[in-house]
């Protein structure tokens, strides 16, 4: 592929707030956005996501009552993506879900699993001590969560779709949405953030950056 | 763009153990990666990194002591990569960093920037509760690192260099390496994760996901 492209793509990505209504995107272009994140990689490989896309404008509104960040996108967007992470309950080193992962989905031999486990409740534990904090868990899961939200994104971009990451709800009222109008178990996951996807109406303002030489420091 | 394209370079991507210590990347390619970290979206557009690109082998050397996770690949990498996150000491919403973003970098308009400030505010104090948690705003900072490297990640794919993140390390070890021989402020930083860039010796094993309809649910 060609770096210009790419290069070209993360420019014309920016954070849209006003999505065209009358455009819808294609099946199988929203496939293949969703395609992206089922193949992000993640910590240990174990997937900590469920993507929700939420298009029943009823469902969509009980969402943004309590998403200020999210106005104009939730209603608007032509597909809107609830991004939730796993939770202690089932990522916990000494849980089914690891379990399952390794066995059913990445098919490891046993004596692979078995040391594969040593080193996910070492890091649990010791190296970012995750059982020791409240949401620990949780918020490791949230991290993976952002590279699929990241590619999702930057997917769309390279073939002209736009989005818009929101974070600006109230978990704990989301949470309850979810639970009551979802069906989410949420003791198995809660709410990281969402992200509208569609076609902007209008073309955003300059995208502004830090340079180069800000963010980055070679130890050469 | 083609999404066959992006799909296989989602496919080639995985996580790169042994590296070919014959082969660097090219510095316009290197130059293109970072610039895709560069470009990375970010809540508020705050742009809470510092990617450090540690090339010395004495200071590699020093990372690897408390990095379990990355013994082969810190040393035979091209490229490495430490990323840091802000944390409360410069992203509070009442510190300067945050108004130099929006002053300096966005060049927001004076009611703007009061508009914004507020958002900012209410959401690290009421909906994610950042403030009221050990390290919320270093957590934060960290989804939004996760970002970019999923970003760096898929891009380099895009152009056949191979990558491997790394979270097998131990933070407070890293962050003692970072402040005594990086010249980090620790008050400012902490490591997030890291990540090596290089080329693969060989072939990885076929990649595994859950089906779609395991981490996707329709809401119509």
């Amino acid at each position: 592929m060609n770096k210009q492209d790419v290069l070209n793509a993360f420019q014309f990505r920016h954070a849209c707030k006003d999505f065209d209504t009358s455009r819808k995107i294609r099946d199988e272009d929203f496939e293949y956005i969703l395609e992206l994140g089922r193949l992000s990689p993640s910590s240990f490989g174990f997937e900590p996501w469920l993507f929700l896309v939420v298009q029943s404008p009823e469902l969509r509104e009980r969402l943004k009552e309590h998403t200020w960040g999210g106005q104009e996108q939730i209603p608007h967007s032509s597909h809107m993506v609830v991004f939730l992470a796993r939770k202690a309950g089932t990522l916990r080193y000494d849980k089914n879900y690891p379990k399952y992962i390794m066995t059913e989905v990445q098919h490891l031999p046993e004596d692979a699993i078995e040391l594969r486990g040593q080193f996910v409740e070492r890091f649990q534990k010791n190296d970012f001590k995750l059982l020791e904090k409240e949401n620990g868990l949780f918020d490791w899961a949230c991290r993976q969560i952002y590279i699929a939200l990241g590619n999702m994104m930057s997917g769309a971009a390279m073939i002209g779709i736009d989005s818009c990451p929101m974070e600006g709800f109230n978990q704990d009222k989301v949470n309850a949405v979810l639970a009551e109008d979802f069906g989410i178990d949420t003791d198995e996951f809660g709410v990281a953030v969402m992200c509208a996807f569609g076609y902007r109406v209008a073309e955003p303002r300059q995208k502004t950056r830090q340079p180069l030489d800000k963010v980055v420091r070679w130890y050469e």
